[in-house]
């Protein structure tokens, strides 16, 4: 099947999909099941089986899905086969804790620029990284090939930031600034929003 | 029907149709469609009636949903007809961050006690907010009817915060920290993973 035809909530579970699996290696085990994957994820076997099989068929009858092939397989399609650079723009306390953030290592992607427009932070460093001007940033990401980028701005700068990145190449944005973007055709946009998570929860909650 | 038996993955979409119902609203529409919505949202028209068939009958044919009434019912089925308070415990750059996210306004949450162990922390006031001590956890979160959590602490502190939140009576954890929690039955943990939301996106980048 042609990539652009799978739909996009089905893509959208394959990253769950490849953390479940990775965790289950962790641990030590070599096979899954559907069945298993499916409980851990409160993703029901038939839904994980039918995602899947857009793709290839992957698992056997009796002894379920190698775990090693299913991730290399999961990373191949979600492109984190590769390192991804990124461009995180907003050095603030939230642009500082993701400059510090533990959870990319082994998953496609790297910090590897980092843009404020504030004087007195440009030229600091966190980690090896230098802070670059919001000045220089679209030249500076259009030399570098990013293609991959996170807003931690302040929302009222959010969407400036994210037009300076499309016209630098940007294809990918991650926005933690609460505010909703508009970009062109063929830029993607995903939103950090933890109010969505906390809803989720709160309907579990009889008070 | 009994609210434990609609599926968790119908619950998740319901705060993102109240999301785009919210940004419809503020652009000063009053009808929409599940057409129109599921446009938004990248989700089948039939997928968005479905989900919210389970829980009434919304909309009318010829005229679609009103947009304030579905509101209203989202927010009540969501428990976001209400402000709960929420701890937050590990005030380092991301929990201040946290602490002054502009994100939560009218969506039902907001933050009301801060706890972190470093005692330089302890006492330290953010808004209006005192950092207390992680050793009255606790019991203060106890003492104030705390049902909702969020973990912005490293990641080799996080499943000890959890397991003292649960403890205080906490009933839903929104983790922050790059690691799985365990929790006991009963207790809902959600986990913002920027990597989830990145590898989605890297799955449309050709290279």
């Amino acid at each position: 099947m042609v990539r652009s035809e799978i739909p996009d909530i089905v893509v959208g579970r394959l990253p769950l999909y490849l953390r479940a699996l990775t965790r289950l290696q962790n641990d030590g085990a070599d096979f899954t099941s559907s069945h298993e994957l499916g409980q851990r994820l409160g993703i029901s076997s038939a839904q994980i089986r039918k995602d899947l099989s857009h793709f290839g068929e992957f698992g056997k009858q009796g002894t379920g899905y190698d775990i090693a092939s299913l991730i290399d397989a999961l990373q191949g399609i979600l492109h984190a086969d590769r390192v991804w650079p990124v461009a995180l723009v907003g050095i603030g306390d939230l642009g500082h804790a993701l400059a510090h953030y533990g959870g990319f290592t082994n998953r496609g992607f790297t910090i590897t620029q980092l843009f404020d427009k504030d004087p007195t932070k440009i030229g600091q460093r966190i980690n090896s990284l230098v802070i670059e001007s919001a000045d220089v940033m679209q030249a500076s990401i259009r030399k570098a090939r990013i293609k991959v980028a996170m807003i931690a701005t302040p929302a009222d700068s959010a969407q400036i930031v994210a037009d300076a990145l499309v016209q630098g190449g940007v294809l990918a944005i991650l926005n933690y600034a609460p505010i909703t973007l508009t970009t062109s055709n063929g830029v993607r946009v995903q939103h950090i929003d933890p109010v969505i998570h906390l809803q989720r929860m709160a309907y579990y909650i009889n008070e």
